[in-house]
């Protein structure tokens, strides 16, 4: 029986990042239905009843846009938390895990800053460096799942 | 090289609100395509040609409805997984943890009860209570891999 | 204290399960833009602006397609991570979670490539394989967290 390399400081940092990633998601997802609330467009009927506004379908486009930075956001952070743990359980190189997180965690703030910012080069290159972030830690873990 | 803590009955508890959950999650995935299935009308034309039916797009109001309580449960499942693996994992209290699992199960059985039968407040309530949840426990966790 | 069992091969294969399938999802995530590029369509007002393209709202059905097979990808990789890593951590059989890391990558495999081929029934059948494995595993673990 193997025991998983649950070493500080990696578990710990990686640990960081998914629950910073996490609140941020979170507070897309607040962030959504208090936009829906400020201009009293909703998708529920039953909500446009309730708070005495209008019933919109699909949503209007300063709650899509959120949603969309949200739904990214989720997709992203769901596989990198897959892999991350992954990779920390697999014992691989903790200077290597590091890297990936610090770089992670950048990308996706600068990724959210972008989107909500109207900024798409910044968006394009902020999903390009999670995106390759994850791409990268997943092989690598690969790797050493297979060789150790 | 610190040893997680997988205490039972926490670990226990914890797996456990998470397999109720996706399970719940599962069946309105299900739900989802059974109801398109009863409508007759369909997302992909391939399958509207094959099962006799009408292509639609946008879903249907009784399937998005299904769709958009399926999205919410997943966003903030995903969200508890990885801030309740992370809260296990650091060690904390384990009373705090029985009490953040047994909250979020009822919140996130409520949400879904509340979507699915148009009760705004209901739903609106259970929301904010998986929310707190997930925040807090968030914070607990990163306050004690921090000082651990 | 319970130790959990992250036994080879069984967490060595699961590992590489869920590996293998969030390098396939996050592929569809970036074929996703990579379509919107090659049809110079976009969601966000700024892209096309940006990458002289067409605004449009919602996608163009070659890339709402990529996008349903994607989030269908991620509903179930999500559940399927969960529940698998709390059987791995209940110590349950390894010959049965080795069948199940087998199937349910077999059955996502089957599902993407029946989305993108518009093959229905395969979907279905795909779709419907990956479900019955998420639901035996999760009852399975289920069953093992409570009689350990």
């Amino acid at each position: 029986m193997i025991q998983p390399a649950f070493d500080p400081p990696l578990f710990t940092v990686f640990g960081f990042v998914i629950l910073i990633l996490s609140l941020k998601a979170l507070l897309l997802g607040a962030a959504t239905a208090a936009t829906r609330g400020r201009l009293k467009q909703f998708l529920n009927p039953e909500d446009a009843q309730w708070l005495k506004g209008a019933h919109v379908n699909p949503d209007p486009e300063a709650v899509a846009r959120i949603g969309r930075a949200h739904r990214n956001d989720l997709e992203n952070l769901l596989l990198f938390a897959i892999c991350g743990a992954s990779y920390v359980a697999s014992g691989a190189s903790q200077l290597a895990g590091l890297a990936y997180c610090g770089l992670f965690l950048l990308a996706r703030l600068l990724h959210t800053l972008a989107y909500l910012t109207r900024r798409p080069e910044l968006r394009r290159n902020a999903y390009t460096l999670g995106f390759l972030v994850i791409a990268v830690m997943s092989v690598h873990a690969a790797v050493v799942l297979i060789t150790r």
